[in-house]
């Protein structure tokens, strides 16, 4: 096969998903605009085509779920609840599981640690986004230290469960691809280490989900937690799907309608206040009416993955990941953050310092020069992120952090993420800014304002 | 003024709202098409065309808020923050009041539950939606019964809250319009006699929002909560707002990103575990990545509504209901149901039952053999369906329930509810339709299916 040929099968497979914004253009500092590159799919993706398209068929038609008589209710019932359907068939569902619709990934596992029996254990390492790092707020938690390898965190894991006194239920909660690093986390072998000790587990795959196929079956975790809208679907809704037990014997999350089967006033002489017969499907702790179009997004965003193919998504995604990483290696200044190496697998997420740059000041220049929009901070892991930093694990660097000197460490860092959606353009320009910024320096003066990094336009 | 010229001029004044759907035409089982006819307003309402409008205009331009450094993140968060603004404008907030978006009331009153300050006493009226009478279970309750006359409401706030002991903090939770009569609840004068008692109140302004102003500071209430999907909205938001000293000291609703201003692990020797500085902000209780789109509907539809004038909408919204009670007045089997009697006032909202007939089976014929949405049940406010229908109130009556005999009373209720997008015809065609199967019968015959009456196809 010719090199030619290659390439042009390569583009045949590797064309992006088309988003919604793919055509937008912004305003550049330096004059004119250009098309805006989002590179900052880890915090929030773009919706796709598709997925808007469902969205606007459907809005017409929207009516109230569950109770109504109309057509468009029952309609609507429909289309809700065989959402609920399609997204267990996307996470491998096993018989019995649920599917309960949240708000977010940071929902549904604070619905979890609502959930937990009494007297569990939390298992959690300190390298988790805040999300899965603090829900835990009514249980013990063991956090772990940082691993270094997928083996260790294993390791480290069985011994800490092993450890455990008392050995009651406990509840592991481990990210299935980092938000900081990109790397995939060893979530199988987790899994089995946390069932081999009398543990469950929970994958936070907020940042997997969209790059990865999840199995809950195969990956044999017992909960799932994801968000629509880092899967393509910015529509307010969650996921958090698994075994019924624990979410079946648990207090309703919401209290209100919709997850009441029955209210009775109680007779004065029983003491008065009110009786409730709570339902034991997904519907207990989904009280309020839901966000049919957010959960009706979700189910097309899996429809469009599943149909795209992840075979296709990974392999296009891997050759972005390649080019930025490739690219970055030739800028010595650059020091991509890693926990578990250079040949870790890993998701389209990629955060990095530059030798004597502010962070914000960094992406503030890549935004307003190249109209790229990355994300500057913490990434609201602040631990890991300050493991990986090297930074005293205290209280320095939060988000807006004053500038560092010229060889000093960043007290943050920048992060370039994409996914189905980004040409290859994007990340073409992304490497080239880097390099030209770094070596050129940046082309306009930068001040802060309302802890933003935003271009002076007095002083240029 | 000629007829002719009154007339027209209601025909000026009274265009309904442009809302999506307002074209789709839906079967009939007795053959041919029709309109569909919404009037299911009270449980989930359409979007204002103008709304959608804006929704799609902003999709493409979507981006993370509030830490992304590229142009759309920072346009995204400018949308997202001034969506705040408007929706406080929207309320009448006072100087230093929050505005906490939350996904729904019901959620939004969990929230408030979740922050009340220790050994706070809770007063509501049996009366309530189940999101109001629902969420205080970790507060002492004291349920009020039902009053039959707006005096009487305050009346017997006024007496439990003079009698409480120990004489500490107490929240009242009170509708601003039945979801179930749409009688208007005296607000102003339950929030002048709690606090003349040392409490606090919180509006549920669900039904009341989408239909009237709702002014924060002209009522003297602490906090007002409604949801973008009944207020033409239907994104996933909904909202909480008032005084921020409750909201302030309360730990934050759900712990993850967003809420957290910083995040360290403790040093060994200081115990281990992690410390969280929590922010001070509406962000507080606003953890994970928020529902951009659907904070910014409730603020386009905050706009459209004061931009269209709610005089406007109150007196064309008050023709339609004269025209709905005058027309089921018109039918002896029809009772109306009503806690405060036939001169409240009130708003879209209507419930009633009709003699010998099954509720579920009449709404069935009203949404098969019309094309009219109506709802049936008891309007997840069982208490206060099974005052009105006079039934025992322990526990019979539930959605679904079985026919009642001909004279005997009916276990639930069937509500018609409309609003800003409502044309007359709707309300003409339900009228027809109620007086035509009263005197006629259903020309179809139905049977229950999965908790839903249906037309039965089988049996034509």
């Amino acid at each position: 096969m010719s090199a030619t040929t290659a390439v042009a099968d390569q583009t045949v497979c590797a064309a992006p998903l088309p988003v919604l914004g793919r055509d937008v253009t912004v305003p550049l500092v330096t004059g004119g605009e250009v098309t805006y590159a989002a590179l900052d799919y880890a915090a929030s993706a773009p919706a796709l085509q598709r997925v808007w398209d469902d969205v606007a068929a459907y809005a017409p038609y929207y009516g109230s779920v569950h109770r109504g008589a109309g057509y468009l209710s029952q309609l609507s019932t429909d289309l809700f609840e065989n959402s609920r359907a399609t997204v267990a068939e996307f996470l491998g569902c096993r018989e019995g599981d649920q599917v309960v619709f949240t708000r977010s990934t940071t929902d549904s596992l604070n619905l979890l640690a609502a959930a937990l029996p009494a007297d569990c254990q939390v298992f959690v390492f300190e390298t988790e986004h805040h999300a899965s790092l603090l829900p835990w707020r009514d249980a013990r938690v063991t956090y772990l230290n940082a691993p270094r390898t997928a083996d260790q965190a294993v390791a480290t894991l069985e011994r800490a469960l092993a450890d455990r006194e008392p050995y009651g239920p406990a509840l592991v909660c481990v990210t299935g691809a980092s938000n900081v690093t990109g790397e995939l986390w060893p979530v199988k072998e987790l899994a089995a280490a946390a069932h081999a000790h009398g543990a469950r587990i929970v994958l936070d795959a907020a940042q997997l989900a969209p790059h990865h196929p999840v199995s809950i079956s195969e990956l044999d975790v017992d909960w799932v937690a994801f968000s629509g809208h880092k899967l393509y679907a910015p529509f307010g809704s969650g996921v958090l799907a698994g075994r019924s037990d624990w979410l079946r014997e648990a207090e309703p999350y919401l209290a209100g309608g919709g997850a009441s089967r029955k209210v009775a006033r109680r007779p004065k002489e029983a003491g008065g206040g009110v009786d409730v017969e709570w339902h034991e499907t997904a519907a207990r702790h989904e009280a309020g009416s839901p966000n049919v179009i957010g959960v009706y997004s979700i189910a097309s965003a899996c429809k469009a993955l599943t149909e795209a193919g992840f075979d296709q998504l990974v392999a296009r995604e891997n050759q972005l990941i390649a080019k930025v990483r490739e690219g970055l290696a030739e800028v010595p200044a650059v020091k991509v953050l890693s926990l578990f190496g250079d040949d870790a697998p890993r998701v389209g997420v990629i955060s990095f310092v530059v030798d004597g740059w502010n962070s914000s000041h960094f992406a503030a220049a890549l935004s307003a020069e190249y109209g790229i929009g990355v994300r500057d901070g913490l990434f609201c892991a602040h631990p890991l992120v300050r493991t990986l930093l090297g930074s005293d694990p205290q209280n320095q660097g939060e988000c807006g952090a004053p500038e560092a000197a010229p060889g000093e460490k960043s007290l943050n860092a920048i992060r370039v993420s994409f996914g189905a959606g980004t040409p290859d353009e994007h990340v073409e320009r992304f490497v080239r800014a880097v390099k030209e910024l770094v070596a050129d320096g940046a082309r306009w003066n930068y001040r802060t304002e309302d802890g933003r990094c935003v271009p002076d336009t007095n002083a240029a």
